[in-house]
């Protein structure tokens, strides 16, 4: 299963331009993490809606794969990001989670932090849906 | 007005990374496309979930700029993206409005089209707050 | 396909309570209007953000069906509502519509109108995911 | 503060309507629960979306009261519902949750459970945003 989602990963280009990486695959659950490049900022220097967003859903993507058979991945059908706090510092780190897995439909949410001199603030949270595709 | 979502939209270094440029300022819309990049992809190889969302959010929080006096700008409260079909082709373009101006929230929306071989297709459309911060 | 929806409809109790009824429906858009009844209110005396999901929600869900075969009909996966502006006056019309058909969702959106002294404020948006279930 | 909330509460009609009761107030938490009335139904007799988007809506309002001064109450700019399962059986009950907390803005969360035979089933969350008005 790990495999599978790092190959995945791997395959993703903008997971790339962001630097980012998986640090954990359980079942339901996928952590990704990427530093707040000096490419992926907003007009005031903080990390763009746009990232939080990127690596939110990936991280809830993936984490609803861990629950599919070999013959199909997922898409997103539609995500929802509240932003809590601005994104401020080195990293940002997304944990994302199935909600409700289903055949047809997964609810998944994710959580992602920005790390700044060690602290951890939540930035962003994200409640959204993963479709079924054959591969 | 132009020249100041212009001058602010330069500010985004996202936007630069995904080569996006400003088409339209009209007050309370703003047009935005961006080519689909070789780095702006998912597995499949077809756009990001993300690049639609960071256009379609851009697009949105800088239509409600236009309605803001010159000491205020707006960041992203929350949005919603439903993804309405892969993202194919050589261009993204959003159209971001203002459905609603207030004094402390702005209710926008985005629409997201892909271009390919000069077909437009809606592949996203945005539902969303943003929230005006001083300068 | 009007007198499916109106069956459909006369069966949801819920619509009822509300002294909902269905003023339109065409393929892809389907009009419901409510009193804005004494029962149906929040604190401060104006409807309840509920009333503009219910009868918003269920706009969307009918013009969805008016594109659905026979042997289905729908139920709501997710659904985001914005509310803009208190629900003051007699009567609250919304008009639902469908974005996007498919075979496994469809994306709608409705937008909720109160109106008070014969005029007309725009109270709600909505932007959602139906998805087609066997009866 | 549990005195506030109930009093207000009780100025909901809608609330009324439904049978719905506060089970519990907490700081930044609420739990209410209704029972699935014959009129709070749709075409297929189990709970309406509306139900369970009213009641983990005005939990989550409520738990976002909790942290108000006294001179302000709360109206939801946005939310979003996740419909996870058919809501069926006798009751159901939800709990709302701040998830971030702030001067202009209120984030809340909201899960909803349906009861059958003494059985909990998630058959809803909700992502939202409160916002501030004075009373």
């Amino acid at each position: 299963m790990e495999q599978r989602i790092t190959e995945s990963f791997s395959r993703q280009s903008m997971m790339a331009t962001f630097g980012a990486k998986i640090d954990l695959v359980e079942e339901g659950s996928v952590i990704i993490s990427a530093p707040i490049l000096e490419g992926s900022r907003q007009q005031q220097g903080v990390a763009h809606a746009a990232l939080a967003f990127a690596l939110g859903d990936t991280a809830a993507g993936y984490s609803a794969l861990t629950l599919m058979p070999e013959d199909q991945e997922v898409m997103t059908a539609e995500n929802k990001i509240n932003l809590l706090a601005p994104g401020r510092g080195d990293l940002m780190r997304t944990t994302g989670r199935v909600l409700k897995p289903g055949r047809r439909l997964i609810v998944v949410s994710a959580e992602v932090y920005a790390i700044e001199d060690n602290r951890e603030t939540l930035v962003a949270v994200l409640q959204g849906t993963m479709i079924p595709v054959p591969i």
